[in-house]
């Protein structure tokens, strides 16, 4: 069954019917205000934090329900429907729904009148505007009663879901004209309100859920709907809503378009009230000014598509693969904005009353947006390394508000502080900007601040240096990457976090092999930095830690054919080929081989053979096999799992495109290239199977020992998407920014005849034209910039602001 | 609009249409397994704990929605219907529901089919039977789909809500026969799990949430329903539910009754699985043999009947007026209950997941159990007193599994410690148990216990004694009885808890008039039992106390009109007449009175007759007047809500009865009577405004100042219970034990020309008469105790084991 497809020349993804097998999301929204929109219009929009300040409710625990969202209804004579098929659901004559770059839109069609409904957040203002045309495709005259709907949520959204007590006593709401304002808690310690506009001039409206919806009817079927009667209800206590009753008469081929528009408004503590006592509209009407013409909406609504073209153009990629343009091109880079913007906080899995940032989560996201707003990577950075305490130990997570350290799950996942080498050297390569580095920024734990960036690198190398185990390996601590290997904690209790369940008191620690190729990566570009800044000293210093983890891990680490995961408390090895289960793991394999382990011994190749017969599928590289049939409780979460799913032999689409990256650096392109496809959601062969959203990488998709192998889950907010991202734009693009030079080493599949892929980086855009005159996967045999042959494969940056055109052909030398 | 009427003769409240104005609750169980169950069959269930063991889910912020619950389907030709209304939501031909005594039963009729249901929860087993009776009252054979559906609920419910990208990775069924069992976790910490069993073949299966409903429908209208054909869907992951689909053939006017099971089932860690490694099921079978015939079923049924009616027994009476007769003798009992079992923590106001067990709820919740139930009294007094430090302050609440404090709300609130007072009395009276007082229970920051429940009770005493302000009257702490009067915090920030805002930092405190007048009550309870215990020292020590804080209220407590509410933090009155809102408060006029002040002066009846000129509504008597009109950071919470809500100027029920019992105090039975039927849920005239349950009392009404006025919030689980339910035994019925007699001490309106009532105490059953010839309200002129004449109005415990006639007179003598 097929539900959509993609139309590259709009960027958009069109759904063809409503019903899909998950709701399929899209995000609105770029700065301070977002919405959620799902195919069906399903959803909630918030305000910065979606915890704290939530602007609509949403039902949690409603994939597959999807029962609450921004709403629009129609009735014509006795039949009620939506232009998002929701919530009416009634069959319609003709639907269509399109997910673009921060815009949703609907078209649909029922008993001759045609409805185009389209939901977009503009730069820089906290609204949602929703433009509704109407067409009167008959020979009769139509009357139409429009009806809108909201559900206000009471802003901080854990107690709104849970304090009824109090809740359902404090909703407030004023209305004037046909501006429904939502004022609950303004009387007292809030100074911001919620206001829900219609451009049309209205009949009536409602604020009160009761009197909208009726007793016991829902929100498919509310009372004034199915009357066309509104209520004119004045909400007091129990669940506010804002809803427009419009009556609109449409002659034989007439159009109208209605506008309206949901916004969030702070207003200074000083200026809450007007003099006379009444809610100060003015911001409020201010804002509806900027937006109260079909022009002004346009406008807005341009500035935000050209916005997106310019933020995706810094790169864009043309290959022989529909499959990697379109997500290389736009989708991929859309969801690497949405973890910028959310981190993994608000999703249709994610409640937004949850996680905060995540240091590892953030370090690694960093990589895939930092080309499209190195400014804001930037910030972001600094933040990140601020929540590191001086002995070098991470917050494990930190509050985006706040900006500071989560205290309930604390540290000791000893892979954090690693990646933070990894982002900040990225982030000084694609901008050149080293004086980041100087930033003073403190550490967690200090009163005064006195410690730079430059310094928190320098601590994170130690740190892993001080925290090694009786095999000279990185201690892993709660966990590293993987969550859920807890080879130090021993939980028995439900309901307990494996995480921070106790750790055992019998001195034993376990090491990470994944950490120790981290810490291969992490030192080899921490070493580069030296260099380029001239610190001898420190270069070697980190190069010898780099060399003597190097000889540990081929001493310690090789399990015969392929590299242990990690030794556990009691020193015996986990992912051998010793163990019943668990035998392989995916993420020992991806990093050691990206930090350099098994080059020049074979072990590599060897390595990502043993990947291949036993973890790959399909639909992607299991984490690990075979899978743990029972709970063991030295092994933790990783183990809770039923066979097949997260942790426990699931694909866990995060660590594929390590072995991506890894396969293309042994110039595996064809095999990378297989690999990327299968756990690609545009490369999916079966919808139905598939179930996310087709054109966003998902969390995990169900491994081979899982029943539903193939399926999908938890789309959007992931690691997998910068990963992924850096496989286009590094490996098969091979586009790598160094420090002075846009290094240039592709690995394609070898039946590419050539490709394009243009690059905006410092300034200037670099227009590279691939050729593979012979057919094979890597290697730059010749290279020229603007006309002149180049040896090597380095194209120096040049800041001219314009265009430079790069030709390469690679092959054999 | 009527929604249903009380049937006096069977104890049900028989509700005739299902769109009720909110969902109407019951409650199922009374020992570990509980069910929630509203009209329509909407509810979950949980094993002792609604947040660690619940096993059906529910998606809060349903109300008024409610759209999750155990729930039938009955596919007639192309007509799906359901005999509790919901889900399905199919007009039927007729249809009621009865909440009964721990059961709730349907009857309806659709197209010739007539169907019972049945929900209960037995004595002792932890399993929900439903019982299904179908009828064919037409002349053709019908051939039906029947389709059972639960949504299991993956048993920590708040980690069930909230963290998807776990839980919707983690489920898992088997099935077997007609037994559909929830195994998720039991793979790992868990040692049980939930079976759902059908007594009928069945004709297929459905598990797995997505088959069962659709893409994209809700539980309204399941595909699997729809087309009659179970899907025998084996959930793996995401939502796993349980659905048994059976087709029947009824004859013309043949009857089939179908039993359903739905039980949580716990096993040995050591027994966990079968030795071939299957789950053991055999407990889940044992269980199901004790109800695997109609005759089972109907004994369980029965027994649960009878144990309510002997429980009932206790206390029956018999007035003039319906309403008094069937609160008092049926659900004020019943709602009593309730609070024993489940405190405030699950209701449809409350989540499940927040709140554990209040200290100053539960101390109250007992005055209006002890005499149902005193021997789980007595280990609840010791739990609650167990949470108490050695200082004498109180945890606020405490996790009813673990029994310890609750930290993050810690204590100081300054009247948490007397309550136990009252408490501890009111057991020892109802049971003549003194051994109690010597029980070791310890304090809560003593690692060796070393402190018995008599301890705590002089603790309590002199914790408000060393705790006095300025005025030598009690300290407030973070707020009193009264939550939301934060005289002392200063919260300026929203989603801030008021209580737990930061508190000044000047030094200067606030005293509370309420707790000055509930330690003269607790007081004078404690100087009688030390007096009745023979401990003379004490006893003139809490006297001298009890005389000297009565002297200082008088001197700096009277308004001149009524008696202040508190001083705050800069010393000026609150709830005075020179404030321009909040003048009068209505907790301080209760407990003054009922502890002794304003006996002598004229001033008690004047404060009542304040009260009644200032607070008192046809739908109760408000908390304060008038509502404070904007935030008071002074006053806190109370001045946070809206102008009529909760504890600003709403109808807060809990403290009625206070004013109840201080008008009988001072023989103003027609008032006391009157205010009574106020807030009496059984005598509100209009269903439609009151909108709440019509036979449980609600915690709030708004008050005069709201929108919606007379409408009730929060039915069920409130402190109300206990009080209204002592207005009626302690008041109207005038039946106080004391320590070695029982009292009689009526007040009632003046035109009861009699009334009867049965109190079993003490293993004896009095079964009194009382005559009101004179038509007044109080005083007992003539008393006779098995025909022999007794003078006063005490009646002497008589361990017979029988009964004892009693016949009083009231009037003037």
């Amino acid at each position: 069954m097929e539900y959509g497809h993609f139309d590259d020349a709009t960027r958009e993804y069109v759904i063809t019917r409503p019903d899909t097998p998950l709701p399929w999301l899209n995000y609105l929204g770029m700065d301070d205000f977002f919405g959620l929109c799902t195919n069906t219009s399903g959803g909630y929009h918030f305000y910065r934090d979606a915890k704290l300040r939530r602007i609509t409710r949403y039902r949690y625990n409603s994939v597959p329900l999807d029962e609450s969202g921004r709403y629009l209804y129609i009735k014509d004579g006795d039949t009620v429907w939506s232009p998002a098929w929701k919530p009416a659901r009634t069959e319609l004559d003709s639907w269509e729904c399109r997910h673009g770059t921060g815009y949703t839109k609907f078209q649909a069609e029922k008993d001759g009148i045609r409805a185009g409904l389209r939901f977009f957040i503009p730069r820089n203002d906290p609204v949602e505007i929703w433009t509704l045309q109407l067409e009167n495709t008959t020979s009769e005259e139509k009357e139409l009663t429009l009806t809108s709907y909201v559900e206000f949520c009471f802003y901080e959204a854990n107690n709104d879901a849970t304090n009824y007590q109090r809740t359902w006593s404090i909703g407030e709401v004023e209305i004037h004209g046909s501006a429904i304002y939502h004022t609950t808690e303004y009387r007292e310690r809030r100074s911001h309100y919620t206001v829900f506009y219609s451009s049309e001039l209205i009949d009536g409206f409602d604020t009160d859920q009761f009197s909208f919806l009726g007793n016991q009817r829902s929100v498919s079927k509310p009372v004034v709907v199915e009357s066309g009667k509104p209520g004119n209800s004045v909400a007091s206590g129990w669940n506010p809503i804002g809803s427009h009753s419009i009556q609109i008469k449409l002659a034989p081929g007439e159009k109208r378009e209605i506008t309206f528009l949901l916004a969030y408004i702070e207003v200074p503590e000083s200026e809450k009230r007007e003099p006379s006592g009444r809610l100060n509209r003015k911001p409020a009407e201010d804002l509806i000014c900027q937006y109260d013409t079909s022009e002004k909406v346009e406008s807005a609504f341009s500035e935000l598509c050209s916005d997106w073209i310019d933020l995706l153009s810094r790169f864009q990629v043309e290959t022989p693969c529909p499959v990697v343009n379109r997500m290389g091109n736009t989708w991929n880079q859309v969801q690497c904005m949405a973890t910028f913007n959310l981190s993994r906080s608000a999703s249709l899995f994610e409640t937004g009353i949850g996680r905060g940032m995540g240091y590892r989560d953030s370090n690694q996201d960093l990589l895939g947006f930092v080309h499209m707003v190195p400014e804001k990577a930037r910030q972001r950075l600094l933040d990140i390394a601020a929540t590191q305490l001086s002995s070098g130990l991470c917050y494990h997570q930190y509050q985006p508000l706040t900006k500071k350290g989560n205290a309930d799950i604390g540290g000791e996942f000893m892979d954090d502080h690693l990646w933070l080498l990894l982002s900040t050297t990225a982030y000084i390569k694609e901008t050149g900007d080293f004086d980041i580095l100087s930033e003073n920024i403190g550490y967690a734990d200090q009163e005064v601040k006195d410690a730079t960036l430059g310094d928190h690198l320098w601590t994170s190398f130690h740190y892993t240096l001080d925290n090694l185990g009786p095999n000279e390996l990185p201690l892993i601590g709660h966990a590293d990457w993987n969550d859920c290997l807890n080879l130090n904690c021993l939980s028995t209790e439900p309901n307990e976090s494996f995480q921070t369940a106790p750790h055992r008191t019998d001195g034993k620690v376990a090491e990470s092999l994944m950490i120790a190729g981290l810490f291969l990566k992490a030192t080899r570009e921490l070493e580069s930095l030296y260099q380029k800044m001239g610190d001898k000293d420190r270069a070697d210093s980190v190069n010898s830690a780099h060399s003597k983890m190097l000889q540990t891990v081929e001493d310690k680490g090789w399990d015969g054919d392929w590299y242990l995961r990690a030794f556990d408390a009691n020193g015996q090895p986990v992912g051998s080929a010793k163990n019943t289960h668990g035998k392989i793991y995916i993420e020992s394999q991806g990093w050691l081989l990206l930090g350099g382990a098994g080059k020049d011994n074979g072990r590599a190749r060897k390595a990502l053979d043993s990947v291949h017969e036993h973890l790959s599928t399909d639909h992607g590289c299991v984490i690990l096999d075979p899978p743990y049939a029972e709970y063991d409780l030295n092994l933790g979460e990783v183990s809770s799992y039923p066979p097949g799913y997260k942790e426990n032999g699931g694909i866990f689409c995060h660590n594929n495109p390590w072995i991506h990256l890894a396969l293309m650096q042994e110039g595996e392109g064809d095999r990378a290239y297989t690999y990327y496809k299968s756990i690609c959601p545009a490369a999916q062969p079966d919808q139905e199977t598939y179930k996310s959203e087709p054109y966003v990488y998902s969390q995990m998709i169900a491994g081979k020992a899982a029943k539903n192998h193939g399926e999908a889950k938890n789309a959007w907010l992931t690691g997998t998407a910068a990963w992924t991202l850096l496989s286009i734009m590094q490996g098969f693009a091979g586009l790598k920014p160094d420090y002075d030079a846009l290094v240039l080493d592709p690995c394609i599949p070898s039946d590419w005849p050539e490709f394009k892929v243009s690059r905006q980086i410092r300034g200037t855009c670099y227009e590279i034209h691939v050729k593979n005159p012979d057919g094979v996967c890597t290697g730059i045999k010749e290279l020229s910039v603007d006309g002149q042959p180049v040896s090597g494969n380095r194209i120096p940056y040049i800041s001219n602001g314009g265009t430079v055109e790069v030709v390469a052909i690679i092959g054999d030398k």
